[in-house]
């Protein structure tokens, strides 16, 4: 049997381990991307790491998610990124360049190069036929430092295109479309790749939307191959240079494999609060809208912007409607505004925000109360956009432009014959956003929002402490660290974050950590599930939390926890879990002897006078990083052992 | 002698009471028009009055402030104020629209009118021979429903204009050398009416930039008569029916004289933190320079934009420099986008930020740590910009835009030969963010973020509390009710902002008047300075706050302490402040015989056993509002007798 994309660029990059899933490999890391919310983590991390140079091709910092800068934290932080940048040899995009995701894709990614970033939505280069995964921040620290990654090989799942898509369908309907096919766990511990021959009715930047919202299938990444139309739009780009042609073997095998005929494909939406609680258009009907949103790293291309424009054209948003217009990155807009859609956006009402995430990750833009928002975002989930009881629902651009005329959820095919938007023959060349060249003696601009990350030591003798919090079933890392417009500004300030810690479920516990010194929590099923967002162990790490002891974990959290130096213990007996009460203290003996792979460890409740029982599931690697205090402090190990 | 043009304004709209200074006048209100951070108080004001319909001639609801929307507060407030906007004809400005004093000098100034404005910049539309003056949100409420405002007679400050500009000095430099020559305070109790032949040099956006920043001199407002020049600019709006000639009498008496020969005029800046600490660019020298901005309601013009772009075209932004451009009207940003300018500036690696006030109060674009930024904006006060210890420089867009590309504070006389932008025979016509129809049946927009504003009681018998609060000298309504773009979106919610009353000076004053069911406050000389803002009066008054006795009154603040029902009183004797402390229960008897105009009153002091001796210096209208419990109640009763 011949071999899938997938497994092609694995093995291309392959530096340990055998491809076989769930093992563990290390591949190499040719491409890095940030974002700000994330990156200045990402740079604290590189920094301690104390490295001379970068070990990747290309690595880029973008500043594009705090960018409305209420208050000086977030422009300190763009200069700490930009001074590391500079000292790094790290390319460095200036707010307003737009989204990072938008612009790796037009700038900087090649196909079958692997791509590291510290966004969930990196798989959108995946449309481009790299393999783009979005992972920890301290991942991508490392990937920059050492050039590998560490990661459990995935399964392969085809997704094998037929057909063509009918009038007013786009690319958001088809993700929409397999969402609502596989569901937000379908993709989980998968590579979802496409083949077939509906893909020569998708452009480039159609296969970026579809892989950009893989990321809420819940999959590693998503890939398509390199063709002709990889190739026009890497012209377009000025980048044909760049260009390899790539596709799976003819008679690839795959783990699992789904054929989607795109034109049984109607026009979606997904409603609240889920991306994939999707239904046709049709089937929701003429719902009232107040407010239309299109960008995103989702929806922002040039042919998204200019086909919603073609709809808006001579036309006025409805009054009780806001339609805003967040385009995806510098070159789109002005593009736009040289041959006249801007203009066409603004004579119709829209409101022009600034180039970056903005109102797709909450910054801005928060609707009225019980609104409903259309979006042509990636993710609806409840209290996302700023407004806790708005009903946000995932369009296209297509819907979304009709909508915001009618004022209601509207078929862009009552439009009648569908517009066709040429892809440009060559898109606008200029780059003055992006900052290169290196300056190894740069002074690094470190600004008061910017607090040192707490680090953990090695593990060693015995772990002694009260429990300090007992949750229920299910608690998300938003539970854990909550995320917001009031505190996303706060990212690279930890000591800030930890006031906020478990807010919305214990006020109390910042205050416990502090009086008891630290100590443990006690977790339900599925604990720390949701965004892959490392704070939720930093910050308990900061407050002094040693060990998790939880029914159950979700593993990217588990993976953050363990790299952060705190223990994932799982009950052996999960009725133990009625056992233990919050503060009754908890000793772990022997620590470095009873932390072993699959063997059981005994934890004695001091309180209670009683025992019970607990295991760590994980690779012996993960053992090491835990007993070395953490993954900052095993791959520090590492790189001054390769010296 | 003849007359000046500002008493000739307030001659055709006099009501009531003689043209001489200091005497009371009541004037018809032709035009209103409000922003969002003040406009949900005053349609609530509006609201309460009980109206069947508004005696203007027309009234403008522009939402231009809290267009971030970091939550939903702001959202839940446009659609409130597009509600009441519906009930009672009132034009409403869509967010995306623009600044509001950009836009109604566009759409709706008219030579000669009288406009009143809740926005101290207001006299933006003097620069087209309007008498406009901003002022409390409530006196706004009541000219719409009465038609009618009240007012102390001004005097009237000419300044003579003679010569003509040096090439790169523009408006902004004229208006900051005139807040050299006559300060901050230079402008007190007056308006500034400009003439003579120095005026055939200023386009009327250039007149607009120097009446709004009159503000700055603390003038009632600024005035420029309508002539061949303002007959252009409206022609070019489609609205050369709105004009009529105006001017002062060639023989017009004024108050006081000054002569301003603009040709010597150079490049200025206004230094950190007062717009009236100005110096010439030549005199800074080439400070470093992190953040430029340009935009507001100061230097936002075609004009403007259009000069700064020529400034930029080619050039790339300094890398260490974030620029940002926030055009001043959706109309201005079309014309940019159609003639290829906002394609100048995106090339340069400019920061397009939404048509708003944004930056300029403080809503977004907070600079670093230790940051210089320099703003084409009209106030630099400390704190400003979101960063405490930022240095803000007030420049013109010239100045501005070559600063970017040098990444240092620069001359624009360095450029070589001047550039000259021809003002547009046709300004684009597009209107489609104005709501314009009434509906009286409408339902009016409540969410939870409007919550109702306090009232007072008819005052009666004897007062008595404990003081809440003992402040020193020059305390402002920034120390009373801090103003940030925390803040900002709760203006619409006094018990919200009630958690941060006088929070900079004592966290606990808040608990104090909840625990003592309100009181006293105690101040010292010019007790409530610096911005009209009237919820430093509201805000007290919703703690309990019953009276408040200083060494001595701001004169808007002590208005604002009276319409909200508060008493203002002065001690007789400055050195008894010392005889008081905080938590002494005082007792002021009789309070309908003891509140007369310039008569003292005893404050029994019942824990010291003491009598201290003050007093009310106002009109006898001003009694009565303070009898009848505010203005609120006062209007509402003059109302219903004339009914």
């Amino acid at each position: 049997m011949g071999k899938c994309l997938t497994y092609k660029i694995l093995e291309n990059h392959l530096l340990s381990g055998k491809l076989v899933p769930g093992e563990e490999i290390a591949i190499k890391v040719d491409q890095t991307l940030t974002q700000d919310s994330t990156g200045t983590m990402v740079y604290l991390q590189l920094e301690a790491m104390d490295i001379e140079e970068i070990k990747t091709e290309l690595s880029v910092a973008y500043i594009d998610h705090n960018t409305l800068q209420t208050g000086f934290e977030n422009a300190d932080d763009h200069a700490f990124i930009q001074s590391v940048a500079e000292k790094y040899d790290i390319i460095f995009s200036k707010p307003g360049n737009g989204i990072c995701h938008q612009l790796h894709l037009e700038s900087f990614s090649i196909p079958g190069k692997t791509l590291l970033g510290s966004d969930s939505h990196t798989p959108t280069s995946g449309g481009m036929g790299l393999l783009a995964i979005g992972t920890g921040g301290l991942d991508v620290a490392a990937a920059m430092a050492s050039g590998s990654y560490y990661m459990k090989v995935p399964k392969v799942l085809n997704i094998h295109l037929t057909g063509k898509l009918k009038p007013w369908v786009s690319a958001k309907d088809v993700i929409l479309y397999i969402l609502k096919t596989l569901t937000v766990k379908g993709g989980v511990g998968k590579v979802v790749e496409y083949s077939g021959d509906g893909l020569k009715g998708l452009s480039l930047t159609d296969r970026a939307t579809i892989t950009n919202m893989g990321a809420e299938l819940g999959a590693t990444t998503s890939v398509f191959p390199s063709d002709a139309i990889t190739y026009d739009f890497l012209k377009a780009q000025g980048r044909e240079k760049d260009w390899v042609e790539l596709s799976a073997d003819a008679d690839a095998e795959y783990h699992e494999s789904i054929e989607v005929d795109l034109s049984e494909i109607s026009t979606m939406a997904a409603k609240p609060h889920s991306p994939d609680n999707v239904d046709s258009i049709k089937a929701i009907g003429n719902i009232a809208v107040d407010q239309v949103l299109i960008g995103s790293c989702t929806n922002s291309s040039y042919k998204d912007l200019m086909k919603a424009a073609a709809i808006l054209k001579g036309k006025k948003v409805h009054p009780n409607v806001s339609l805003g217009i967040s385009p995806g990155s510098s070159k789109i807009l002005k593009m736009l505004a040289d041959n006249g859609t801007l203009s066409t956006f603004i004579a119709a009402g829209a409101r022009i925000l600034e180039c970056s995430c903005g109102p797709c990750i909450g910054m801005g833009q928060s609707p009225k109360n019980n609104a409903v928002s259309l979006r042509t975002f990636n993710r609806n989930f409840c209290g996302r956009s700023g407004t806790k009881n708005a009903d946000v629902y995932l369009v296209s651009p297509e819907t979304a432009a009709i909508s915001a005329i009618k004022g209601s959820l509207e078929d862009p095919a009552s439009l009648g014959p569908d517009i066709v938007i040429q892809e440009p023959a060559l898109y606008d060349q200029n780059d003055n956003y992006f900052i290169y060249g290196n300056n190894p003696d740069v002074s690094i601009s470190m600004g008061p929002n910017i607090q040192p990350f707490p680090t953990s030591k090695a593990l060693a003798g015995s772990l002694e402490g009260k429990v300090l919090l007992k949750t229920g079933d299910n608690i998300t890392t938003d539970d854990i660290m909550p995320s917001n417009a009031k505190l996303l500004p706060y990212r690279s300030n930890i000591p800030y974050l930890s006031r906020y810690c478990f807010s919305g479920i214990d006020e109390g516990f910042g205050e416990r950590c502090k009086k008891n010194d630290g100590g443990f929590i006690l977790g339900g099923e599925n604990y720390g599930q949701g965004s892959s967002r490392e704070h939720a162990a930093l910050v308990p790490l900061y407050l002094g939390v040693k060990a998790v002891i939880a029914k159950s974990f979700a593993r990217i959290h588990k993976g953050n926890l363990i790299n952060s130096g705190i223990i994932p213990l799982e009950f052996v007996d999960s009725s133990d879990y009625d056992a233990i009460d919050v503060l009754d203290n908890c000793i772990i003996k022997d620590l470095q002897d009873s932390l072993q792979q699959g063997a059981f460890m005994e934890i004695y409740n001091q309180t209670k006078d009683t025992v019970i029982k607990a295991r760590f599931t994980g690779s012996q690697r993960d053992i090491d990083i835990l007993l070395t205090g953490g993954y900052l402090n095993y791959i520090k190990a590492s790189l001054e052992e390769s010296k």
